[in-house]
C-alpha cells in the first residue's frame, strides 16, 4: 500500500501549521513507499537550498524504512555507515526525514522537512506524519 | 516578483479539477521565476516516470520564459535548437509546460504537467495557470 | 598558450556591445583551451536557461577545436555524429560556440553565446572572438 | 530584487583588486538570489579546480541566505548538518561564499571566491560584496 495524494496533502497541511507555530519557513516533501514524489510545498521566503534537502530526507527515510535521525549516529567517522551519503545520488542523514506507516505498521511513504534547525525540521515532519490516519 | 505558495496551490487545485474532468491522472509541478520548486502533486495511480517530466516542463518554461509547446518545433532534427534538451540537466520541450505571469505581464513562475497525451497535459497546465490572478 | 582573463574580458565586452546593438539579452561565456571557465556575463533579463547553454557551447567548441555551427550538420539523424550530445556531460551543437585562436592559428579558447536566435547568438560570439588580437 | 550585471561586475572588479593586493590568483563568481550565474572571472594562473568551488560557494550562500563561513561549524562530524554537502548537486561549506544584500537588507545575490587559503578567499569575497551599494 502506498500513501495517497489526499493523505500527503493532509500531512503537508499539518506540517505547515506546525511550521507557522514555530515561526519557521519550511520546505515539506512527501514521497511514497517507492520514494517517488507525491506532494511538495515551499513556504514563502524559505531557503531554496532546502528544496532538495527536504526531498533527500524523505527519500532517505523511504529507502531505508527509518527516520533519518536514526541514521545520524551511524554515519559519523569511524561508524559502520560512514559516508553512505554518496549512494543513491545523495542521501541526507540528519533529522527531518520521518517514515509514514499505515495501521498495520507497514511503511507507506515518508515526509522530509528542511528550512530551520534540525530539531524544528524533525518536529514539523512528525506533525505531518501524525496527520495521517 | 515570484509566485507565492498560495498561488501555486491554487494552480495545482485547478489543474487537478481539470485532470479529473479529462479522466486523467497527472503530475503537476509549479516553480518560481528562478525555476525553484514551489508546489507539486502526483495524482493517485499516475505515471511515476512523469514526476520528473512535469518538473522539467515547468523548469524549461521558467528558464526560457515561454511555453514548452513553443519550443517543440524548434528542436526537431534540422531545426535551430536540435538537441537543446542536453542542457540544464535535461529539458523537456514538448507541450505541458506553461509560464505564469502577473498582471504586468512579468513571468512569476511556471506550471508543468505530465501524465497523459501532450494535448491533455497542456490543457491541464493552462487550467492551472488560469487560476492565478 | 591559453587565453588570458584580460582577453576574455575584452571578448565579453565586445560581445555585450554587439548584443545591445541587436537588441538582445545574452549569456556570454569564455573558456580556455582546456575548456575551463575564464569569464562569464549574464545580461539583465536574459534567459537563465541560457547560462548553461552558453557554457556548453563554449566548451563544445574548445573540446573539438571547431565552431559549434560546424557540428550542427554532423549530428542530425543518420549522420556520423548523431547524438554526440550525450558525451561530456552534455554538448550543445547548434550555432553560438566559436573558437578563439592566437596569431599562429592555435586555439587558445572559445566563446559561447546563448539568449536569442542561433543566428544572433553566433553573430555575438563572432564579435567577441574578433575583439581578441 | 536581483543583483544586476553592472553590480556583479563591480563586485568582481573590487575582488580582483583585493586578490592582487593579497598576491593571490582567485576564481570569483557572482550569482543572483535564485543562485543563477551572473558573472565570473578566473585570474590568470589560478587553480582550475577552484572554478567549480567558487561557484558552489556562491550558490551555497544564496541557497541558505548566509555566508558559507557560518555553515562550517554546523557541518562537522557529530554536528547537526554533517554531510549536508551531498544536497543540491554539491555544496561547499567552508569560508569564501558571502551573501550580497540591498539597502533594505534583502539578499539579492552572493559572491563566491576560491583560489587561496580560506581566510584569503573570505577576505576577497568580502571586498567584492562591499563594492555593491
Amino acid at each position: 500500500m502506498n500513501i495517497t495524494l489526499a493523505q500527503a496533502e493532509a500531512a503537508i497541511s499539518a506540517a505547515k501549521k506546525k511550521a507557522i507555530k514555530l515561526k519557521t519557513k519550511m520546505n515539506i516533501c512527501v514521497v511514497d513507499a517507492g520514494s517517488n514524489l507525491i506532494a511538495f510545498a515551499h513556504m514563502d521566503g524559505g531557503w531554496i537550498g532546502s528544496v532538495d534537502i527536504s526531498m533527500k530526507k524523505a527519500k532517505t527515510a523511504a529507502w531505508f524504512l527509518m527516520d533519518t535521525a536514526a541514521l545520524s549516529p551511524l554515519v559519523q567517522p569511524g561508524e559502520a555507515l560512514f559516508n553512505i551519503e554518496h549512494s543513491n545520488g545523495g542521501l541526507i542523514t540528519f533529522p527531518g526525514g520521518v517514515v509514514i506507516k499505515d495501521e498495520a505498521g507497514e511503511v507507506i511513504g515518508a515526509i522530509g522537512v528542511s528550512g530551520s534547525t534540525v530539531d524544528n525540521d524533525h518536529a514539523v515532519a512528525i506533525a505531518g506524519m501524525e496527520a495521517i490516519k
